[in-house]
């Protein structure tokens, strides 16, 4: 098969004719597919049913340090919980509050409680006149949802292969007050699924904010969800470099067990500095007397060490790389030939991006769904929706099977192909 | 004995000689008590233990309508668990939203997105010069927290054994744009343990209040918290009688099951009309995917239906009954005679309150702290933590045996009539 650019408008139409023939067959098949939301697979909650075995009524429901985790108090969770999720997170259990089930949640409520009271004794954000946020996209639609609806301005900022654009993120964050924070996916970034190197990580946590309340949200949302047992990504612990780098307040850090255990009942938890974490815990005192324990030690009970844990992510990944192989093997077998596209081939997490030609996303995104299968909507991964040059496509490749996923992708890869050849022609 | 009242000085003095020998008599014995918080007690957790056995690794994990409980998704729970909460709050399913484990935590949600975000379309309560709120007294200490932090002033609202003072209540709503609120813990109050009369009920829903904005929070935590089998108080359905009233979106009602299977595990939920609920539901779609359907699912296949909650209940009374019965016991032997004190005596919910001698509720607390007897802190039912007339304690007879709470009733008594006495000497 010829590149697209090396064919001529002939070749072309001869092409398009034969992929409208797929098109219209695929439509004629009834299909039903989903590869739009980073959702686990029923085969991968399955691993962790074991977690429903660990505790019944004859159990010991006593934390380490002798609190009955059925009743109320212990603010911010069981010392054992506190433990494993630091393991995740790689940082110490001092730094650590281990919250409900979503992760989620804790940023919202740490962008919200900024917003009402303030960060360490500055401004409540919501006296002042802008607050603005650094966007590294492609990045989560649910982070910029949250900086979004609090009437956030974001800022897009370029990522490649090794993180956000440092010389950027630099100059903004020590030109404008107004600048209050930054989203991170650090590991396995959702949707491109790079890691942030070694230089990109220590840079952020030397960053020279002039807002005082600046802070790094960092969030650790694939710390161990490795595809590979012998090629795995290992990021700098942020917290540690941001204490060398004299910013030891700098960052706020989040991980969960969602798509380690049960995506929606597992255990999310915070780590930050101790003044942070103290300050924290005032509003924390308002807000609740204390959150689900008895899941935080279920999950204690469930791994025992973090060594299981790891163990148990290469049962994810068994179960894992097959499907991400499917769409990749697809890639390239049909996209690739036609030069016409880009893929991130990721070690871990949950996402494929893919870019596309410039102005196909939408087109593409609505054709699949005409045919039955639906994608994450085009311009999710950027702030407002809005994919500047609308040409990003997130696959989510965890929920079907590979099976599936080779069909969907066919069917991805025709809409992108026509998409392609009708802007070609276009011109 | 005579009352104190009837006793001339040299009795008083003499009376106070023989209290100070028992209280430096606790003093030697180094006790340990506590009647501080309205904990249940680990007799009462242990009622719940199977909660623990409904769910395991095999278990069907799918929802009513078919959703998978493990997986993300469903914002607002799952029906069969909408269903239970709503039969516990005495209304309909489709008005109930299935939170987390903590309905402090809904409460302090609701103010908080008030705050940044406003009342169905009004203005922000951040943008406001001025935000007021009506707190009957004495009422929880928690409600007054949340209110205190957001830095809405509170307004002191007498109790009497109906409910609030409602002449006050609709004159205020009805002049005072500013007034946004009020707390209402409608059914075995904390800590009177009055419940609304029907006169109560009904005037508060056809309260015309000046703010558009303004909503009744409902706390209706001791639902189905009854001392009893045969002497039970009801109260009115606030949501149906807000509908009646014209008003359908001015109240939200909040409960748990905190106190009905695990204080710190439970399910809680929100009550409200859909207007309402279809507001809020677009807040919670930014700061969760959905709380943990794993825990809804196992407190519905604990309990099956409604009956089983409420004789699940009945078991709870028969171990509470004893512990409020030893303090009663107490005070009705020990300071009856003398006149000094009057305390409610409940059908349900989880404390007594007792009033002593103006000026002495401080006193009191620091005297039992003194010999190792914790109690709530005075004035901690007021706003603001102060008791305009330093006269009200809150005991919380659950976490206690009926032995401690009978020891910790009796020390407990000699502070009050020591205070009494040294008070009246004083004049």
């Amino acid at each position: 098969m010829l590149a697209y650019k090396e064919m001529n408008r002939e070749e072309l139409k001869k092409e398009l004719e034969s992929l409208k023939k797929d098109y219209e067959q695929f439509r004629q098949e009834n299909v039903n597919l989903d590869m739009s939301r980073g959702k686990p697979g029923p085969d991968q909650l399955e691993l962790s049913m074991g977690l429903l075995d660990v505790l019944n009524s004859k159990s010991d429901m006593i934390s380490t340090d002798g609190f009955d985790c059925r009743n109320y108090g212990v603010l911010d969770g069981i010392p054992e919980s506190k433990k494993m999720m630091a393991a995740i997170m790689g940082t110490s259990m001092d730094n650590v509050i281990v919250y409900g089930n979503a992760s989620l949640s804790i940023m919202y409520d740490a962008i919200s409680r900024s917003y009402t009271h303030g960060v360490l004794g500055h401004t409540p954000w919501c006296k002042l006149e802008k607050v603005k946020w650094l966007c590294p996209v492609p990045g989560y639609d649910r982070h910029f949802a949250i900086t979004e609806h609090f009437g956030i301005e974001m800022i897009n900022v370029p990522m490649d292969e090794n993180g956000p654009d440092m010389d950027m993120v630099e100059k903004l964050v020590a030109e404008d007050e107004a600048i209050k924070g930054i989203w991170c996916v650090p590991k396995y970034s959702n949707p491109t699924g790079i890691s942030y190197s070694d230089e990109v990580v220590k840079r952020m946590a030397a960053l020279k904010p002039k807002a005082e309340d600046f802070r790094i949200y960092w969030d650790n949302a694939y710390a161990v969800h490795h595809l590979y047992a012998d090629k795995q990504d290992e990021i700098l612990d942020i917290i540690a470099e941001c204490e060398k780098a004299g910013n030891p307040d700098m960052v706020y850090e989040f991980a969960s067990t969602s798509k380690i255990t049960f995506s929606g009942a597992g255990v999310a938890a915070m780590a930050t500095s101790k003044a942070n974490i103290d300050s924290i815990k005032k509003q924390m005192s308002i807000q609740t007397i204390g959150y689900d324990k008895i899941n935080q030690l279920r999950h204690v009970k469930f791994f025992n060490d973090f060594d299981e844990v790891k163990a148990h992510m290469m049962k994810h990944a068994e179960l894992m790389r097959p499907k991400f192989q499917a769409v990749i093997d697809m890639l390239e077998s049909e996209l690739k030939p036609t030069g016409i596209g880009q893929w991130t081939n990721p070690l871990g997490g949950y996402f494929i991006s893919l870019d596309i030609m410039e102005g196909c996303a939408k087109k593409v995104v609505a054709m699949c769904k005409d045919v039955g299968m639906v994608l994450t909507g085009a311009g999710a991964p950027f702030p407002y929706g809005k994919d500047p040059d609308d040409k990003n496509i997130r696959i989510a490749p965890t929920y079907a099977t590979p099976e599936e996923l080779t069909k969907a992708s066919r069917i991805l890869i025709v809409c992108v192909k026509i998409a392609a050849i009708e802007k070609m022609l276009e011109a």
